[in-house]
Parts: structure tokens; C-alpha cells; sequence
């Protein structure tokens, strides 16, 4: 029987059928609000629908530790603050023993390194820009997940230390000027101290979406051409300082910002980490290539690592 | 037979026995300057004082490709520019097959993860802080060498973009404000343009040493304080970058600066460590624990890993 890859989001469950790398059949419902349980059932049933499967792998979001247990999910109903030890309740559920479960974002980047962006390499770390900035980090072909199940955290590296306050508490971190909710953030406080910009009029009292960004960009808007420029500074520290560590050949961006803004932005990010690194490093940044595939493609994989 | 570690340095040669961690008998003797064929023939020469051994591993000052070869060694007389295999030369002079070679400043970060200030840790980023700041990772228990054998670069992290040129030609890395060099170099300017200072008084024309600089911070010379606040400042920002994308529990700090300005250095390295990290972060930072026995040790772990 085949490796499933189960894409579990805060609004929808997406399950696939994956082999080699390649996405077959597929299956969609909403994302139950119900609980842990609720949600598991739900994968049990999706599993059924897809003809079963051997191996199973989930991609989730939010913080889960090495041994599947999540321990935090803003994003998913009814999973509240406790630990949720998802990867068991699965199991039971679907009656598959090998269920592994990892971070979304960590389970995105094990994809684009299996078979998207970074697929023959063995080392890649991915970053993601959306509403905060996640990173996933693969090293020698596994996950690097962490004694606490937190690695790849780009987006808490340092940026500005003793600058802007973090959503985490922290201070001048990467996220805290990379970020979408951050810059959205600023983009409002200058507005209301005497800078008026494009960003705010266009959104109102929305949120913020990158498309909103791009509009405003493509205005020259100075405000938000400010804030794009540090969004760029930001993440380039952050990617540069974990190439120096790791000695990594491949950067992969993604994320709605990146996918937004496209090819041009990448190539602006990859300018800002090259200027950063020993002059004539052969390191490349890159789009990411798999889209919405990449959840369910990384969870097999992850099923299929053992 | 046991195996031998040998911490091959620019002036002198020390070979020693080691069995679980622990050093028994060491010989050592000047390192020869005629170059790559006579260090191997002097290693072969303690090899054989020291009846022989099974495995045998060297910690080497320089680039190290992990297939053992040399691709820069600018502190070993007669080893000029070109790509040296000493792995394969030390190989043939000992007759021994099991001969592994890596940079000194990683086989130290193995030493003391195998048995010293990280033991009974699987991961430890080592920072020897000297005339420049040097970085070994071990990640699972193995050494991180990276594709092309740079890994645990954290001097060259990313610490002020656009700020001062390091040493490899990049601008604004963690060396061009904490490395001893480029400490003594910015010392010298701002003596030579209107501040001088006890740092320049003490050394004169000769090198600014460790210990000049532990005179001029106890007499509270206020460059010398300055200077080494930013040091401060550029090795906790590369090390913070490097926990949040690792999710590392331990770094410890060794080198010249370190011994000579001792505990509370490393203590304040720490504090200014966990202010850039998440609120409440578990990582420590601690000195080095083996002093000059870290090379011969790690070497000889290096041989064990296969």
C-alpha cells in the first residue's frame, strides 16, 4: 500500500496519495472545530476514501515535539493550550502504526528538498514568508527538528538587537520586520504619526494582504518601499548567518509575500544574502516550487523517513 | 590497538593516546617547515613512539574538504596554496588505512562535546574566540562539515550589514568586531586619529595580546571597554542566529580572549546570548573544559566516527 500525506490547515484537511515524490489522487474537507479528535477522525476517514495506506504523514500547524505530540496551535479549533499528542490519535484513528507528525512549515521544506526546489540536494533550509517568517531546515536529507522540536526558526533570528519587540517577546528579531502582521503593524503606526501611505488606504481596516503590498510597491509608495527594503535586510541577515553556520548550497522562499512579489524579489533577497557572505559563495536562492503540493509531499516524505 | 589523536599546530606537534575521552601517553615535537611530506613523516615518526594505533585523526589549522585534502593552510610553513592531501599523505607514511582529517577548530568542538564542557550532549557550537573567531558544530554527534568543509563559520556571520570589511573581504561579520585582529586594528585607528588609549600604550608595536587587553579592561580605559562591549554584542548575535535555527541547548566559548578574561566573560556572552533568544530559552553558554588537550581528544573521536 502507498504513503499517504495528510496537509492538515486551520480551515481545510488536504490528504494525498504520494509516491516518489508525486502527488496521485487527492481528497479535501473542511478543517473540523471540534478538537484533536474531531480532526483525527477526520484524517481516518480521508485515509479510507484514498484506499488506506502503509505510511502515513502529517504536517500541522503549529509547535510539535520530536515525538508527535503538538504543544501549541493557535490555528486549529478546539486544540486549545494543552499538549495534543496528535501523531497517537491519528494512529487510532486510522489504525496505521507509522503515523509521524511534524510543523507545516518544517514538513514544506522536506518537500521542496525531496522534489521541488532543492530536490537533489541534501542540505536546504526554506523559508516562508506570510503572516510571520518560518523556516524549515533539512540537513543530509532528514529534518533538523531540535531537542524541542524547534529548529529552523529564521525568523526569530537576530536582526536588530534591542529593535522592534517580536510577536514571541523577543527583541529585533528577523519576524519583527519580515513579517507581514509586523510590517502591517508599522505600516499603521506610521500612517497615524504623520506618514500616510498607500498601505493603509488600500486596506483600510482589513488586513494587510500581500496583495496589498504588491499594489502599494508598484505605486512607490514610500512607506511601504521602506518597509520592504528592511523586510529584505531582515531575512537576508538572518538566511546569510545560517549559510555561514551550516555551509548551505540552496536557499527556498516561499510563502504569500514571496509568491506575491515573485521572481524579482527572490532575486533582491538572493543579492542582499550574497553581500553577505565570503565574497564568490556559490550559495542560490530560489522560489519554491511545489505550491500547495509541497504540505502533502513533505508529509510522505516524512512517513517514508522513518 | 588504541587509537591517536594528533593536534597538528603551526609551531608544535602533539600526538597523544586517548581511550574513552581520557589522554594517556603524548609526545610532541616542533612542527617541521619543510612542508606536507616531512609533517607527515614527523606524525609517523609519533605514531610509532607511541607503539602504533588502529585509528588515527588530526586536528589541522586550516580548510579541511572532508575527503581529507587541505585546500588552504596559511599557518603551516611550506604548505603554500595549493590543495595538500594530507589525510592520504599521513596514510602513507603510518601505514595506517583508518586516517581522517578535518580543521582544528572542529576537532576541538568534537573534543569537547565527546568529553568535555558538552559531554553527554548531541549538539554543541563551539566559539573559540582569537585572533579571529573560529566555529565548530556537532549536530547528532557528528561534526556539520558541509559541502565544501566551512561549516560553523559563526565569525562570519551576519552582525552590522554594510558595516566594518573582515578579513575574508565580507562587511560587517562577527570577526571584524570580535576577532583579536580586528579589535587591535580598530584600537589603533582610534588611537592614531584622537583617542588614545591604554590598549596601544601597553602593546606598543607589538601584538595586542589577550593579556593587554585584560590590563586595559581593569583599568577601565574606556576604548578598550567599548571595543569589547561590541565584541560582546557580535558574538552573541551570530551565536543567538545560529540557537534559533539549530535549536541548540549548549555553546561553549574557548580561545585566548576567553581564558584570560574568564567566567564572568563567558557569563556576560550568555546573558547578552539570551536576550536575543525566545523569553526563557534553556540554552547555556559555558567555557571550554580541556584546554590544550581539546584537539588531541576530538582528533581521535574524529577517527572513531568513521
Amino acid at each position: 500500500m502507498p504513503t499517504i500525506g495528510i496537509d492538515l490547515g486551520g480551515t481545510k484537511v488536504l490528504a494525498a496519495v504520494v509516491e516518489d515524490g508525486t502527488v496521485g489522487a487527492t481528497r479535501k474537507r473542511s478543517t473540523p472545530s471540534e478538537g484533536p479528535e474531531a480532526v483525527a477522525t477526520v484524517i481516518a476517514e480521508l485515509v479510507s476514501e484514498l484506499g488506506g495506506a502503509d505510511r502515513l504523514g502529517v504536517g500541522a500547524p503549529g509547535q510539535v515535539r520530536p515525538d508527535g505530540v503538538m504543544t501549541g496551535a493557535p490555528n486549529l479549533a478546539g486544540f486549545g493550550h494543552r499538549d495534543v499528542p496528535l501523531a497517537r490519535l491519528v494512529a487510532d484513528a486510522t489504525g496505521i502504526d507509522a503515523v509521524r507528525v511534524d510543523n507545516d512549515v518544517n514538513v514544506g521544506a522536506l518537500g521542496e528538498q525531496a522534489a521541488g526546489a532543492a530536490r537533489g540536494m541534501r542540505d536546504v533550509l526554506c523559508v516562508f514568508m506570510g503572516t510571520g517568517v518560518g523556516g524549515g531546515l533539512v540537513l543530509d536529507g532528514r529534518l533538523r527538528q531540535g531537542p524541542h522540536g524547534v529548529a529552523g526558526e529564521i525568523g526569530h533570528a537576530s536582526f536588530r538587537p534591542g529593535g522592534r519587540r517580536c510577536g514571541c517577546g523577543g527583541e529585533g528579531h528577523v519576524e519583527a520586520y519580515a513579517g507581514r502582521v509586523a510590517m502591517e503593524a508599522e505600516a499603521r503606526r506610521r500612517h497615524a504619526s504623520g506618514e500616510p501611505n498607500a498601505l493603509v488606504k488600500l486596506a483600510g481596516d482589513r488586513t494587510m494582504k500581500s496583495k496589498v503590498w504588491a499594489a502599494a510597491l508598484a505605486d512607490g509608495d514610500p512607506v511601504a518601499v521602506s518597509l520592504l527594503a528592511e523586510a529584505v535586510e531582515a531575512v537576508a541577515t538572518g538566511i546569510a548567518s545560517a549559510v555561514m553556520v551550516l555551509d548551505l548550497e540552496r536557499i527556498v522562499l516561499g510563502g504569500g509575500l514571496v509568491e506575491k512579489l515573485g521572481d524579482p524579489f527572490v532575486a533582491r533577497i538572493g543579492e542582499a544574502v550574497q553581500a553577505r557572505l565570503f565574497p564568490g559563495s556559490p550559495t542560490t536562492v530560489v522560489p519554491a516550487a511545489l505550491g500547495d503540493h509541497a504540505g502533502v509531499i513533505g508529509a510522505a516524505r516524512l512517513a517514508e523517513s522513518g
